[in-house]
C-alpha cells in the first residue's frame, strides 16, 4: 500500500459525494445499450444529473457543458465510436474530464483499434475490469468476453504500468479493487459476489466515477477512489437482504441512494 | 382552474382505462434506448401492447395500424430522427394520434432544429416537464439535462400559449401536473419524490399517455388527463412501501398493473 | 405426446443446466434494445456469460469464438439486418449453433423479407410464440404486434411443418408450450401468467435457449427442452410472491439463479 494516508483519504471522498448531492453534475454517458437505464439510476441515486446523449450530431457539443463525460465501448459500433472520438476530443477542448470504460475491448480487431484512438484522448480516468486492464498494458489475459477471468491482484501492475505510461487514474475492480494514479494506490474493499452476476453493475461504476470527477477536477484519483468506495458499501449493504441478482439489482439502487453523510469514513472500504 | 367538472371528467377518465384494458389497443413507440424496457412494462402494465417499431423501413408502415404513436426524442439521431418525421408524417395520414415528448429539446442544436420539424407535424399530446414546456414556448428555462429545474406553476402559461398556438394538447408534469388543451385546463396530484429519482418515469408516462390516446382519437385531453391520473395515484401508492429509488421502480409498476376499476373517481388526483 | 421417454429427458435437460454453470459458455446475443438488459441478466442468472456484440465491424467475428448465437429481430433495422445476416454465416460456418427469434416478424413488408433471409441460414432453434410459428409456417394468425393471440395448441401444427421443412428445432412458447424437431415433440407446463405481462421475457428465453444450445451442440432439441423447463420452473415459483409484473420480473431472476441440482428431475414440467 503506498497511500500515506487512508484516514484522509476517506475524509476527502466523502467531501466529494457530499459535493456530488450539492452540485448534482451533469453526467454525459456515451454507453452501452445494456447498461443505459441501470447506469442512469446509479448516476440518479447517488445525486447526479445522467444525460445519455451520444449523437455525432449533438455529443461533442454537449460535452463543452457537461460536468464529465463517461465513455463505454460495450455495445460499439462505427458511428458510435466516430462520436466517441469527437465528444472526448470536445471535453479535452473544454476541460471536461471524461472516464473510459473499455469494456472487452480485446475481444475483436474492431475493438482493439478503437481503444488505442480512445486512449490517444487522455482519459482522466480507466475504469475496467481485471481481465480488460491486463490486455489494456499488453499483457495476455484469460477474458474472452465482457467477464473477467482474471483477479485484480494480477492486474496491479498493469494498472500502474497504464497509469504512469498514460498519465491517468486507473481503477481495477473486482473481489477487492485497485486504484492508481501512478503515484498514489489504494485498495478498496466491500462489495458482494453478487455484483458480476448483475449485468451494467461495472458500467454503472463507471458512470458514477464520471459524477465524481465533475466535483473533482483537479484530482481524479479521489474521484475514482470516492466511487468505488460507495459501490463497495452499497453493494455489501445490498446483499444482506438479496436472494439473487434480481433483487439485488434494485437493492443496490436504494443503499446508493441511502448512503448517509458519513459513511465513508465510518465504515471506510479503504485498504 | 378552468375546467367545469371535475367529477364528470374523473369518469371519463375511469372509462378510458376500462378501455385500454378491454382493447389493449398497440402503442408504437420510438422512444429513447433508456426508457424502451421501462416504457414498455409500463404501457403493458396499464393493460395495452406496446411495440417498439422504429425503424425507417418500417415504422411509417405500422404507424398506420397502431392504434397511437409515441415519439420521444431522448437518445436522438439522424437515422433516428428521418423516422420519426416519416412516421409523424404516416400517423397523421392515417388518422393516428400521436404523443410528442420533447426531451430535453432545449439542449443542442440538433434538438432545437429536430423539434420544430416534429411540432409541425401536430401532436395531438405533447408531454414534457416544466423546463421543457417553457423552452418549448420560447421561454428561458433554467434545466440543461433531461431534469426539470423549474416548477410547474411557472409552466402553465407555457403550456396554454402553445397548446392554443399548435392546437395540441400540451400536460406538463412535476410535482403537480397541469393539462390543457388551450380551452380546459386542470391540475394533478399525486405521486411521489421519488418518480423523478427513477430514470424514465417520464418517457414511460408518455408511452402510456399513448395507450389512453389510443382510445380516445376524439378527445385527447381526456387521454393525457386520464394516463396522468395512473401515473399520480399508482405513484402515491408505490411509494408508501418503496425505501429508495430501485423498489420505487418495480412497486410502481405492480401499482399501475393493480389499478382497480374504480379508483380513479374514489381517488381522484384532479384539482 | 410422441417422445418416448419424458423421464430421460428431463435427464438429460438437467445434465444440461449443470454444464451451463460448470462451462459458462460465451453466448453472442443480437437482440432488441427492449431486451438486452433482461435477456443479459436471464443469461447471467443461469450461469453463462452474457455478449451483446452486435456491429458489423465485429459481429462475425465474434461468432466464429462464441459458444452460441442469438438472434433476435425485435428492434430491427438495416444495418441490424446486415450484421445478422453476416453473423448467422459464420455461425453457421464455424458450427456455431444460433439461435433465432422472429419477434413480430409478420407485422411488416421489411420484416416478411428479413425472415426469410434468416431462415435460409438455418437456425438450430427457433423460439416464438404461438402468433409468430402460425405466420412463420404461412398460416393466418390473429397477432398484429409482439403480443401472442393465438393459443399454443393452434401452432403445434405448424411448429411441426416448420421443423420438418427447415431441419431446425421449433420451441413455440405460451400457457403449455410445445418443442419439436420434426421428429420428437414434448409439451413444457409451469411458468405463470405474468410472464407475457413483462416485456422481453420471451427475448431473454431465447438468449437462454442460446445459453444451453452452447453446451448441447449435437442435439439442439434438448437444449430448447432443457432452457424451456428451467423457465417454466423458475416463472412458477417468481408468481408465488409476486405482486404484480414489476415484482415478478426481478424474483424471477433470482428463481432462475436458484434452480437446484436436481429441480429438472424432481419437478418436471415435461408433459
Amino acid at each position: 500500500m503506498t497511500h500515506p494516508d487512508l484516514h484522509s483519504l476517506a475524509h476527502q471522498s466523502q467531501d466529494l459525494l457530499a459535493a456530488v448531492r450539492r452540485d448534482a453534475p451533469l453526467v454525459q454517458c456515451l454507453t452501452n445499450f445494456v447498461s443505459m437505464n441501470y447506469a442512469a439510476n446509479a448516476v440518479l441515486a447517488i445525486g447526479a444529473s445522467p444525460a445519455m446523449v451520444h449523437a455525432e450530431e449533438e455529443a461533442p457539443e454537449f460535452a463543452r457543458f457537461a460536468g464529465a463525460v463517461v465513455i463505454n465501448i460495450g455495445t460499439l459500433s462505427s458511428p458510435w465510436l466516430r462520436s466517441m472520438l469527437l465528444t472526448a476530443q470536445a471535453a479535452a477542448e473544454a476541460g471536461t474530464p471524461w472516464v473510459l470504460d473499455p469494456v472487452a475491448h480485446h475481444a475483436t480487431a474492431f475493438r482493439r483499434d478503437a481503444i488505442q484512438q480512445l486512449l490517444d484522448l487522455e482519459p482522466a480516468i480507466i475504469r475496467g475490469n481485471a481481465s480488460e486492464i491486463i490486455a489494456l498494458a499488453g499483457g495476455h489475459s484469460a477474458g474472452k468476453g465482457v467477464d473477467a477471468r482474471d483477479a485484480v491482484a494480477q492486474a496491479e501492475q498493469s494498472a500502474h504500468d497504464i497509469a504512469a505510461r498514460r498519465k491517468s487514474v486507473v481503477a481495477v475492480t473486482g473481489e477487492v479493487d485497485y486504484v492508481t494514479d501512478g503515484t498514489r494506490a489504494v485498495r478498496i474493499a466491500g462489495g458482494s459476489p453478487l455484483m458480476p452476476r448483475v449485468t451494467a453493475t461495472g458500467c454503472a461504476l463507471s458512470a458514477v466515477v464520471g459524477a465524481f470527477a465533475a466535483v473533482s477536477k483537479d484530482d481524479p484519483y479521489v474521484a475514482a477512489v470516492a466511487a468505488l468506495s460507495c459501490f463497495g458499501i452499497a453493494g455489501e449493504r445490498a446483499a444482506v437482504h438479496a436472494d439473487g441478482p434480481g433483487s439485488f439489482a434494485w437493492r443496490f439502487l436504494d443503499a446508493l441512494a441511502a448512503l448517509g453523510a458519513d459513511c465513508l469514513t465510518r465504515e471506510s472500504p479503504l485498504r
